[in-house]
Formats: structure tokens, sequence, C-alpha cells
């Protein structure tokens, strides 16, 4: 159950409006990596936590903060579109820069939103559901929720970078710092993991299960041997469990493969090879 | 510039046909996290580095490979629908448990690939250039790799357990092994981005430019205090620049917002607060 | 800013697991009327709100309702898919009746999400962003809410017939009544905006610039004359300002359109009306 | 069964070409609630009708005349990109108006259409069939009628502000005045079938099913209070069957959610809240 | 401008309900080449054809009629799900084959559409506007006709071998004569076209402008030389302007790509590669 | 088995950056008809080849060929957007030529690739998995790559047309040349196959079953009769077997469609045919 106080946990004014960079300010909306997605992922996952407590209130206190995000974004979308260029009158000026902000700014912000946030990305196309992970392996998830956050303070820093507005600013040094936390915390949620059960995922699984010939050893499938120096293909594994291995020119251990003929009643080409044509 | 030879890199080759099986296997070719995501993703994340030969040699090499696993998976595929039941005389028979088969197989196996593998997941969602990750940040997008082989392992665990056929197992016993070292191998390539530039990504962003004072919190959103007790909530940060604490309530720091009304022409609701109702 | 306690506003527990039940009970989750579509959409619709705070309060309360709803389903199904039939050995033993399951099942339930609720319809569709709708005007939106919740109810409805288990009828009697208020309260705001500001959406656009001699006529583009018998084909129209009437044959005032060649450096086939075939 | 004459209903021909507007234009096309929605949502709905030849007939008529907006759409679009800048050598001008069009202009319109109208909205979204409803249950789906031309009018009407040419308002006031007429037709059949059956959607569940004690509340979720001043907080309910009222602190009946342990062989994270860590 | 008359051009009845089956068909209605697909495709071909007005009013003949046929698609669709088993009632039965029914119908064609056809494929999956295109060239719209109007014609006999009904056959064996026309008539219509400008789509660009003496090679980048042996690698081009040829060893022309650093404004990974690690 | 080197196939560099280029560019790329789609469509028939061995070698040379041309487009539109106005500074400026570009460059380019290609289209919108076609039957699937590598060669024309940078145009003029040796090569295959089985997909059902007598009738559904003097309403059929005529108006064979009510418990609107309104 979730409640809601009416004030923005950080301030979300800015300056002076600017319609290029609402529609840019959206992939920190409605983007992979929005708010949206990590608002979405942190309570899918806490909802589906089996068990372990502890982890699903953190999911949870992540997942409710991430609301406040959209909510605060938002207003600054809305407050960015303020005075946007949407009448004839303004287009009839042919003032170069503002035929370039008309030209620019998205249009659904105008036509479809009345000047508010959209549910979508920078380019317009609709946040979906198919961007985030729950798999109810807490340690994969994590690292799931570790690349979202790297993913989303890299995109607020270069937006950062791409405004003057102090007030556009501030609320980015918010959302960069809590970024900053999100990390540090989705790290140490995995440090814990990882000693608790081990490295790989999921930990579960007996190794003599796969083919562990085959599970220490970067394939060279590409011309060029700068890889083969790497960490990645000497000395021992992350998990601990044997040495790294390189092998350069992979053989093919299965054969070329031969399907039988579809049925009849399918209609697909029949088997020619002994046709002349 | 690629090329191809014809034998497999491992066999696959099911004891017996499932068409069950099938529309199930398809999760691991074009789900979110199938083989086409982690092709695409190390292909493109590889043409994408700017300097780094060393990681886009190791990009191209792992991207490469991958696109042999789909090869492996549709060849399965295709032989796993072998002798699906798709004519009308096999439903006149009305045995049950054909009659489950083809209430549960994927129409389109039949009616539009002719037996022959989609590129879609396992409820026949298409597979999306949106699954995929490359920021041009290595560290960043290392994490999405490190995530795309958790959670791939753990859907191939999950179908290795589902599944009785040796041929099966075997193929997917690979390809758990190769998520093993692919975890491992991007883990490794972590920890030296991390030791050169430090934890945050992306490490280039002045930290006095972010909000630092909220930039180490836990904040309390979600009644109950069970993550107040995480390594999370105190101690040294993981980025060792500062201690983390715990906020058990927050704030807000922000005023409630109030929008300015929108230009007439956009026919949004005029504001009637003064207007007696 | 909003925040979250761990009990839930009604109780979401079956009274025995049913995998085909979850499959179906997701279409009010993420389908297009579902519980993430009315969230997003109130909250949106909320935070765009300029001025007229009074309507803005109400979304914001409604709209945070329903992320407690979206949390209720997704524990709801969460324990449905407890004991789902996901290992080999279940299926080897070919019950058809556990057979008729396992191929009715949602296989992305155990592959992807581990027995958790995923944020899609019932039959795997992601939730999109394009389902919502927030366009600035209040009495277009409350009319989109309206429908909303008669879709919502319909569907809610329709799935409380297909159950037999106590439990679920319990949680699903819950969401019927809330729906049922629902339903009422966006009513008794359409009626007050409508006595406020007139009918038509928008309000605000001067009725001289429409084509007022088209704007109250029943066109019959289809064969049979039934429609013709209909109160919007005769007597005054609902926005009271004019006589609705019929057109049984309706003639086209505009003329065969003939478009201009394109510029040849689009190489469009060029016009060959002249040239002899 | 269908036939097409080749005069438009009414003229589609703007005074000049502008490329930029006719991106915007597409959202009347292929956005979601543009022409090819509701075209689609009366035909489906249309085909569906259970007995009731009147709303049946009613819906045919419309969904027929839509498919004739979509063709003076199609070819306003295709006038409006006569004369887009589309080759290399008005680039070199660099002559900032045109620049900005270049810029602003739908890319696709020249690359894939060759100056043809898309399937498409005006930033380029695929129309989708997840657009339209059409639900058996016909009060409903007049409801979402309703909204369809109440969100197009007001989509049509911004457009017309956007524009100064006189053939483009022309069209534009037609499609108003249609939306003018389908607002007013949608609610003459709404009132009729409210009449009827009842105002709630659907009518037919009986209500002793539901929780009443909770279906004619008002929760307060949201600090603040401005919404308990309204009609739906107090007084008769539009159903006429209760009196609506107002619980500003609304209790959790239900339980904090504790999930149990999935089975081992899905490998999810296995509960470890009595592993010291 | 288009008008509908209610007969149907052809019968639309099953001999008995079968909702597994309407779930197949589907694929015929909002698959990827259903009959949303080609009448869509067809009319926005027609509406954009500049001059040419053969070829207009033949793709207006042909959309207008494929209209018709989602209408008796649809009729069929909702007609075998009559007596579909969508209550709890009839799930306690227990019986084996109605449980596999229960397991494998569409459950959306109960929850949301209630009996009627959805706009949606055979999974389920929404028909989108991406499906179709129109290039304003007409050879190479119409080899996309005949593409469409080949690969529905096998869709539609896959499932007239599926079916045993002979109603449903009968409105089958109509279409897929329907389709035999369509990919005569667009051969022919390839024909015409083909012997007035040309094989090349399109005609009209230059051969010169383009790398001839890469042009008409096949390039052997798969090992195994099978295909060497095909009339495409031999002897006179199809286009008659050249011989085609054979190159089994293709050379890299280009150099390793190696790319500049982003300006650090963008935080991208910076070179490191004299960087020691 | 794939491998990889290093050296692109040809060069692909430009003289200078260009970022609003590169956002077009992006169609050929991860368009419907870009390399992402031939490169998996071929590959996909390839791997579902049951028999005719000679065209699946075609195919997996052909689709390991586009994966290289994915590769050079991803570089070139990498060092198109080197020097891309990212910075808050340079729109300081306010250079109108400047500001047109930022608003018209793909925002995303910037904030998600850090100047890196997109698995995307010109205007933004993913690549799908349900853009390529593999249908087990070559004749049909060959006729659908005749149509991609015509509508891929349309576009790359176009773009050659928009540029006038000469890295660009030699870049352009090479995949416009493979284009021609496709078109020429698949229409070479398809010539093979329709003198081996026939004109008609699928050749192998039985004439006799489907409805002949309209399998060679134009229907005139649209007013206006140009269309009754092609080839394809007189003379002998393409496939031979009978000759073309032409239906000026066509009649309705089937009769106006009345479906049963639904049952009750979905709550689908009744039938009101009787009771008075």
């Amino acid at each position: 159950m979730f409640s809601h106080i009416k004030e923005l946990q950080f301030e979300a004014k800015p300056d002076r409006p600017d319609p290029l960079f609402a529609k840019k300010l959206q992939e920190l909306i409605g983007g992979q990596f929005g708010e949206m997605s990590v608002a979405m992922q942190y309570l899918f996952q806490g909802w589906s936590v089996r068990g372990n407590q502890k982890y699903k209130d953190l999911l949870l206190d992540i997942g409710t903060e991430e609301i406040g995000h959209i909510e605060m974004l938002a207003t600054m979308v809305s407050r960015l579109l303020d005075g946007a260029p949407v009448s004839a009158q303004e287009e009839a000026a042919k003032d170069p820069i503002i035929a370039a902000a008309m030209g620019g700014m998205n249009p659904q912000h105008a036509i479809v939103s009345g000047l508010g946030a959209r549910p979508a990305d920078s380019v317009g196309n609709p946040w979906m559901g198919s961007y985030i992970i729950s798999s109810g392996n807490l340690l994969a998830d994590f690292r799931s929720n570790l690349n979202a956050e790297s993913q989303g303070r890299l995109q607020a820093v270069r937006l950062y970078e791409m405004s003057e507005d102090r007030g556009v600013k501030d609320l980015l040094s918010v959302l960069i710092a809590r970024d900053s936390y999100h990390q540090n915390q989705w790290a140490a949620a995995i440090a814990e993991l990882e000693e608790a059960e081990g490295f790989l995922v999921p930990s579960t699984f007996p190794r003599e299960k796969e083919r562990l010939d085959v599970a220490y050893t970067l394939y060279n499938f590409s011309e060029g041997e700068e890889a083969a120096a790497g960490r990645w293909a000497q000395g021992p594994s992350i998990d601990g469990h044997a040495e790294f291995n390189y092998e350069s020119t992979p053989k093919a251990e299965g054969a070329k493969p031969v399907l039988k003929p579809a049925p009849p009643n399918l209609h697909n080409t029949l088997p020619m090879d002994n046709i002349p044509k």
C-alpha cells in the first residue's frame, strides 16, 4: 500500500523554458534506463522476493523512491515546455532559431500531451515492460540493478553537460548523486550475496552438469590476438575454481546440420537435391 | 567482415521431437537475454569502441561466438519440431496428450515458419533492438554484459531442469558452461576497469558537481526497517570515498509543484480554482 | 514523494495454486486496461495538471491507490504459481491434466520470472506507455478514465466468473467494487466539468471555425438503415446547440485526388499515363 | 463487403507544401487516437456485435466513414510533402530556415515512403492494434468511442491552431466538425444504454458479489484534502444506489505478504533470513 | 470515400465452434501477412500513387476487397468462439480435452474481446503499421505485394490442412483462390513494369554511380561451394547487362576501423591503449 | 560457426562529420529493410532449410556478407557523429545552423549510445524480429528477399542523393551495387524454382481444393474502370492455367452475418433488438 505527499523530494524548476531540452530529458523518464524502468524493476523484484525480507524491504524502499523521481522529472518537463512555440503566429515569424526549436521539439508534447511529460523516451518510443527484469534470483537481479544505475548515471551526466540552466543542473545533480548511492548500494548487496553463495549465477546448479572443459576458455573468433593479453585469458578465474585459458583456433565439434524434410501438409519446399535443374 | 563454416561448434540434436520444448527454447534465441541479444549487444559495443583495441577485439570475439549460438539453437528448434502435430488428422484422434501438445505449441512454428525457429521469445514477442545496450562507456556496458550472462545462464539452467532429453541437455550444458566463462570474463574485465578508473560510472564526472550530501544515504521510503541492517546503510562505501548512512524519515526539500496555465491555443482545461462549482 | 507500507490494503491469497489462472490474471496487471495502465495514467495526468488543485489531488489519490492494486495482484500471481509444474520429472508422468497445465501456462512465469508476476498481459505482450493518455484537457482525460474503469471492471468480472477459488474471488470482489466506485467518481467529475464548460471537448474552440453544416449529421455509409432510427439521428443534439439529422446518400464534395510527380532524386515510379504499354 | 469511389468526401489540398506540418499531421493518421484507430475500432466492434443490429449498423456506418478520413489525410500529407528539401543540393545552400526544415522533417517521409503518408504517428511510432478496444460490451465500448472522439477533436484543434494554411484549415474544420458529431452521437447512444441497463459496466454482474462496503469510498492516499470537497466524496452516487463517502486515513486490511520459497529446480535465491551474514 | 454493404462477399460459417482454431486463424487477420496488412498496404500504396491512374485504381480495388476479407475472418472467429469454455463450472469438470482447450485458447478472446476477433496474430502480438510498405516506387512495391500474397496463401493453405471443418475449409478455399489470383495479378503488373523500365529497382539511378565491379559477383562467405553451382554465379545476369561471376575468397578492401575518442563531455571510456594495466 | 576479420570489406570513412546524416543513415542499419533485417532474414532462412543444400549455402553466404554490411554502416555512423554538437557551450552560440543540427540530430546518439550506431531506424524505432520472414517455402521466401533488396536499394539510392560527401557516396555506391547483385541473384533463384515447381506459392496444394471459379478474376471494388485495361484482367494468366477475367459489379454471395448472443458469464451486452427503447 502506497501513499503520496504533495511536496517534491527535491526542487524541479528550470530557470527558463527549453522545449528541446524537455524532449531530451524524456530519456530519463521513459527510456530503457529511465526512472519508470528502475521504479517498476525494483517494485516487481520486491513483490516477487520469496523469503529474504531484508532484500525485499530494500527493493521496496528504492522502488518507492524512484516513483518520486519520475514525479520530479515530469514536473521539470512541464515547466521546460512552458512557452513552447506551438502557434501558427510564431511560425510565421520565420526566426531561424525559433524554426529550429519548432523543428526539433517533440510534436507530441504539444499535440498529444498539452505540454505535459510523456511515458516515452527522447525519440518518442513508449516505455515498455520488456525493459525490466525480475528473475527471482537476487544476485542476477542486483547485477541488473547495478547496470541500470550505471547507465542511468551516465545518461544523467551527459544531459547535465548539455544544459546551462541552473535549475535543470540542480535537479540532475541530485539524480546523479542518488545514482552514485545506488551503484554503491547494489555493489554492497552483490558483494554480500557473492560471499554467501559464490560468484556464479545461479550458484545452486551442480557444476558437474555443465561442460567444464569449455567453461574457462576464451575462444578467438575474431582475427587479431589483442584480447589474448587480457586478464580473462590467463591466471585464476574470478570464481576461484580454475585457470582461464585461450584457444586461438576454435574447432567445430558438431556436424554440418542436415534437417529432415517437413511433413507434406506444411507445404514447405521439398528437397530437390537430386532433382535435375 | 565475417565468414561462416558449415559445422556447428557443438552438436544440436535432440533424442526426440518435442514441440512444447521448442516453444520454451525460443526464450534463449529471441528473448530479452537470448543469444540474439548478446550477439548484437557485443557486436554493437565492439563496433563503437573508440581506442581500446583490446576490448574491441574481446567484444568482437564473443559477439561472433554468439551468432554461432543462435545457429545451434535454431537447429535444435527445427529438430524439436520434427513431427509436430500439425494436421487435422491427428487432431481428430482426440488423444488428450496430443491435444495438450497442440494447444500448447506455438502456432507460428507451424503456420508462419514451417517448423523453423522464430526471432522471438517463448511467448512469441519478436526480438527488439531495445533489448540491447551500447553506451560508449565500457565499464557501464561490461556491467550490462555481466548481467546478461547471469540472466542467460539462469534461464538456460531452468530449461535444463525442464527437459529429460539427453541431446537437449548436452547442448544446454555447453551453453551453461559458456555463460559461466562469460560471467567470469566480464567480471575480470570489470575488475580491470574499476582498478584503472574507479568504481563509479562514469568516473570522469567531477564529484563536486553532484549533491554529495545525498550520495551515500539509504532513504527509508517503505515502512519497516529491515533494510537498515544491511551493509549498504553503514560502514565505508564501496567507492571508498565516504560512509554509508541511513535516513529513516526522509524529508521533502522541494515545494508543492504548481504549474502555470497552458497557452490558450492548446485548449487544455483552464484553471478553475476560483470558479464556483 | 511516495511512501510504502508493508501490509497489503486487501488480502491476496488463493486457496490453491493455479498456474493457468496466474497467466489469465496478468491481464489485470499489464494489459491495456490493467492496473499498471490506470496507475500510470492517473499519475501522469496528475503531474501535468496546470491549476485545478482539486483535480490534481484526486488524480494523485487514485493513481497512488492503483500502485497498491498492482502489488496485490503481483502477490496473488506469485502465490498462484506456487507448485507450478516446472520440472522434467512431472512432465514424465504424462498425466493429461498436468500436460494441459504445462502446455497452457505462461512459460516466462518459469523461465524468466521464477514464479513472479510479469509486467505483461495474459498473452505475454509487455505493458506499453502507449496504453495511457494524459492530454492536459481534463474533460477528455476523465472520459478516458471512465472508459478504463469500465473495461477494467468488465475484465475483472469475467475473470471472477472463470475462477472457483474463494481467495481469488475475494480479491476480485474488492477490485470490482473499486472499479464501481471509480466509474461513479469519474462520472461525477465529468458531470461537474460538462456543467462548467459544456459538453464538447475542447470547449474553448470557437464553433464557427468548424464546418457546422456537417457537425450534426449521421452519414449512412453502410447499406441498411437501422441506425437511422436511433436517438443520434433526430431530435436535439446532446450539446443542446442543434438538431441531429440523417443523410442516407452522402455525396462526395471533394475531387478525385491527382498527385504531382515526385522529384527525380527520390526515384519514385515516374508517371507513365501517356506511355504506350 | 466494401466499395470505394474515387472522389474524396471533402477536399484535401494545402495552399503550399510544408513538410514539418506533414510530420505533425501524421498524428491524426497513425497516432493513438488517429483515424486508423477509430476506423479499426468501430469496424472490429461492429463485426463483433451479437444481436443489436441497430448498433451494429451504426458502428459500420461510422467505421466506414473513418476509412475515408484516413484517405483525405493521406492525400493531404502527400501534398504537404511536395517540394520537401530532399536533395544534397539544397542542403548545400545552408539557408537556416531550410536547414531547420530538413532537420525537423520526418526522414522516413523521404527515405521510406517517397513523399507518401506513413501508418505512424507524429514521432514515427507505427500504428498498433493495441490502440483499439472491442470488448463485446457496448456501453463500455461506446465510452471508449466517446473518449477517442474527444482526444481526436482536441488534437485536430491543436493542429488547426498550429497552421495558417487555408487548405489545411479547411480540411481540419471538417474533421473537427465530424468529431463534434461523433461526440454527440456516442453520448446519445451511451444515454440510451445507461437508461436501458443502468450506469455501471457491466450491468449484469450481481452487485452482492462485490465488496459493496468499499464501492462508494474515496480513499485519501495523497496528503492534502482538496479532493474531499468534490462531488465524488459526498451525496448520492451517480448510479443512484448509495451515498459517496470519504476515508481520510485508509487502513490496510491485508497482511504483510510473505511468499513461500520457489522449488529448487528454478534456482531462485534461497531464503537466507536465518543465515548469518 | 468508402461504403459498405451488410452481406459478406462469401459465407463465413463453421460447422462447429473451435476456440483453438479461432486462435490460429488470427494469423490471417492480424499477422505480418494477414488481411489487415494487405488491406492497409494496398490502400496506402494507392493513396500515394503520383500519376499512373491505372495502378492507383488497381491498388484501391484490391485494398478495398481486402477490408472485406478481414470482415469475413472476423465473423468466422466470432463463430468459432461460440461455446468456448469460459466459466469456472466447466473447468471443474476436469475433462482433459476441455482442459487442453482451455489451456490452449487465447485468453484475450474471453477476457478482452468477449468472443470477438482481435487485431492481433495467432500468438497475440498486435498488428503493427511497420508490417506494411509503401515506397512510392511501384515496381518495388509490387514485388512486396507478390511476396505478401505468396506468404499469405502459404499460411492459408497450412490452416486449411489443420482443419476438418467444412465451413472453415470453404472460406479458406476462397481466400486461397483470391491469393492465387493476386499472385498472378501482381506478377502481371511486375512484368509490365519490368518491360517498361528494366529489371532493377530503382531503374532511374545511373548505373555508373554504383561500383559496377562488385555488382555481379557472388561472394563465398560461407565454407562450402554448393552455391557456386547456381545460375546466380555464372551466365548472363537477369538484368541482361553483364555476366555473373563467383569469388571464392573475398578480400577485404577496407582498413581496420580505428575510431577517434569521443569528446570528454560524453564521458565515454577514454582510450587506455597506452595506459599500463 | 562464424569468424571475423578486423578489416572492413569496403572502406567506411566520410569526408566530414554530419550528425543529421548519421540519423538518416540509421534507416539502412535498423530499418524495416536495413542490413539487420537482411542479415537475420537470410540466416534464419538458411538455418531452417530442410534438404536443398545449394540454397542453404547461398543463404548463409549472403546472410554472412550482410553482417559485414551492418559493421560498415555502424562504423560510418560513428564517424559521422564525430564532433556532433553535444555540449551546452555550443548551444549558447545560437548559430542557427548549429541550432538546426542540434534540433535535428537523434538525441539518443548522444545520450544513449555515446556517438555510436543504434539498432534502430531513422526515427528511432528499434529493429524488430517481426521485420523478417522465414517460412520454410523457398519460393515464397526468395520473393521476400527480392523485395527486401528492391526496397533496400531504393532507400540507399535516396540517401546517396541526399549527401554530397564523397566518403559516404563511396560506401553507398558499394551497397547499391551489392543490392543490384542481390536483386539479380534472387531473381535467378526464383526463376529456377518457378521452372521446377510452377509459379504459384505453394505449388504443392491441389488446385481443385481452392475455389477455381474465383481464382482468375479482378473484382472492381473501386469506382472507375482504369484497372480493367490491365494485363491482369484479360489474356492468359501468368501461371498458364486459365484466362484472366474482370467482374465490374461483384455480387455478395454470403448472407448478412448475425451472431449468436455470448454466454451470460462474459457480460457482453445482451441482445436488445426486441426491447422497446
